[in-house]
């Protein structure tokens, strides 16, 4: 193998460039949804640099941009679509140092090395809509009858694309798929260390509970006579630390981010009260175990209140999806050259365009850190050095795959 | 004392005349909302019957209903305005039973009795806003800047009473009100009593708590790194009895009704929790005792969390009322006439227009049961044997005092 000569000024000066688009005047932060007139022009800009790096352009009728070597190549990117309100690195970062790590590639001779930002990873349509579509996971179809909060649907907002559009990019022209991305979590930042290597997506799986209890008066029910949803619902939140005590490990996270109490006035009893039950793991048989003892204990309130606790999957379960072991071979190679010690493995607890990709080729994805693990927020940030860090660790394991 | 020949057959006749003024087709319920066309069409109604009764009627510049006797008098009544989806009982029952004592007193040549139903007791605009101006507890002024949560003032809304309305009626005029009510709660009901004479009508203390903690990814961020602000919510809930444990009795009563997650997505750990907590107690050191034990619990959840937990006064205080000893003497004693060993005396969990006329007069209330404690529903219902019990207590109680 032979290094590919980065060069961070020129990353680092991209990288900015790209924030321009959607910039926020007083932050760093960043607001270039989906197919919005920022989010088309940052990828017009995208072109332009990888045409000026030699490569092909392409953008494909999803809005997906490539940038595309001759013949068999490795793919790096990432999205450089954002949230509403959301940081400059998310997904920018492995788009501008994929373009990097091709670029230099290019000029020094090889290997080849491809580009792509995927459109609508942050789901203002729907989640991860470019690389679902591209990947065969999600028919273009369904995803044209997908509508935006503000109501434009998906067909429409990609018809602004106009004659920008060219073909599909065949996926089998790609020999793995590698995406560097922030952490979005504190795990590097608090520990010191600059590289993640990442092992695999952690699973999700999802319930909406339902309690039904009794409305009432809040003055004339006394308490004995109570069937109040949400004192049980309290009790179920307050219950799954230690109904998960010998199961979970300290990746394991679950979360009841949403409730809704019926009819929720200050002076009635709750009589209903709905909520989101969500739990990850990278380990499908502890998914399993903890929906279980998820189970036994709305099945235990149950009883012991002589409500109704029932639940339902409001989404479909994502199984963990392992990233490629030679492609993590390749990336911890290359992170203990290039940051001896100051590197680990880890599952990302987001998803990422990766998991779509996992079907169809090799993948592997490396983290940097995210300062105070913030993300999808305008304060995201890294460090300058761990930006550099992360491409340079991007560019060896693209030179020891190539 | 003489008894007054109440007519049980004329009161239950009178009472289903009500419900035909906003009944619901399919069920007893009633939609009567403060002066919406039902409610004034009732109120005429209420009006004619009056008259036909021999004593004066006079609707007042805020929509109450007087039938006034000559001289100075005991009034009886309660309220004819519902809630949107109301029982066919509450407020109704006070009035009708209010006016069959009043006529059949009449009819018997004494004692003199008048009868009242108080506009807005249900909050359509305010909070029992006819009792609380004619009691000089809310100026006229205030109540006219009251809106309806459809946009309606008070003002313009009482504007469509046209030429009904004369002048206010001096309170100096009566000796005492009492106020026949369902008891909306299932206390009596589920004790098979028929009575309940009422003690004192509950304070009611209420406090908005905001809990501060760290919004972030629901997939990045550790078990360990979290500031949940829902689970400390949680927690606080389900501590409450215990810290309560040694300070209340079976009578008093705690409500979280309403919760708010931020930004209350499944998959962001929410920052921010702000919910409603409500208690009410007979007696006004407990009410104290309570707000000590919640403080020292958001604080100790504060300390412990390392999150900001804070609470503020969102509506003022309401006093525990007690009822007038003499009014609680003769309604006790009419029980114990009517319905030997069938009453108890109990608080009144629930707030009424008796409240606002105790600075000014004795006050007496009287219960009857609620059938499953439901009431603010269409399902709301009494016995009709019940219904008539309560109508010979308070004919009996009425006779007693005039």
């Amino acid at each position: 193998m032979s290094r590919i000569p980065v060069d961070p000024a020129r990353f680092l000066s991209d990288l900015h460039a790209l924030r321009r688009f959607g910039g926020d005047a007083s932050s760093k932060g960043v607001r270039r949804r989906a197919l919005t007139e920022a989010d088309i022009a940052a990828r017009d800009w995208l072109a332009e640099r990888i045409e000026e790096a030699g490569l092909e352009a392409r953008i494909d009728p999803l809005g997906n941009v490539f940038g595309l070597a001759e013949g068999r190549s490795l793919l790096l990117g990432s999205h450089s679509d954002t949230q509403p309100e959301g940081g400059w690195l998310d997904g920018a970062l492995g788009v501008i140092a994929a373009l990097e790590v091709a670029r230099a590639a290019k000029e020094a001779g090889g290997p080849p090395i491809s580009v792509v930002s995927f459109e609508d990873e942050e789901g203002r349509f729907g989640a991860l809509t470019g690389s679902s579509v591209w990947a065969g996971k999600l028919s273009l179809e369904a995803a044209d009858r997908l509508v935006a909060t503000d109501g434009t649907g998906f067909a429409q907002a990609r018809a602004a694309l106009g004659d920008r559009v060219g073909e599909f990019v065949d996926p089998a022209r790609f020999s793995g798929f590698l995406e560097m991305h922030i952490e979005q979590g504190p795990v590097l930042h608090e520990a010191g260390e600059a590289i993640g290597v990442v092992t695999g997506i952690v699973g999700l799986r999802q319930v909406q509970v339902t309690v039904r209890g009794q409305q009432n008066h809040a003055g004339t029910t006394p308490m004995a006579h109570r069937k109040d949803a949400f004192t049980l619902a309290a009790r179920i939140a307050t219950a799954l630390p230690e109904r998960f005590a010998n199961i979970v490990t300290p990746q394991s996270v679950w979360t009841i981010g949403h409730i809704v109490l019926h009819p929720g006035a200050s002076s009635v009893v709750p009589g209903r009260a709905e909520f989101s039950l969500q739990w990850r793991d990278i380990d499908a048989d502890r998914l399993d175990r903890m929906e279980a003892a998820i189970m036994g204990l709305l099945e235990d309130v149950a009883a012991e209140s002589g409500c109704e606790v029932t639940s339902a999957r409001l989404r479909h379960d994502l199984a963990p999806m392992p990233m490629d072991p030679s492609m993590q071979a390749a990336l911890s190679a290359a992170a203990e050259a290039v940051a001896p010690g100051r590197w680990r493995a880890m599952p990302s607890g987001a998803l990422h365009d990766a998991s779509n990709l996992a079907g169809l080729m090799p993948v592997g994805m490396v983290f940097v850190p995210s300062i105070g693990g913030i993300s999808h927020d305008f304060a995201e940030d890294t460090g300058e050095d761990d930006l550099v860090t992360g491409l340079q660790v991007l560019a060896e394991a693209a030179a020891r795959l190539g």
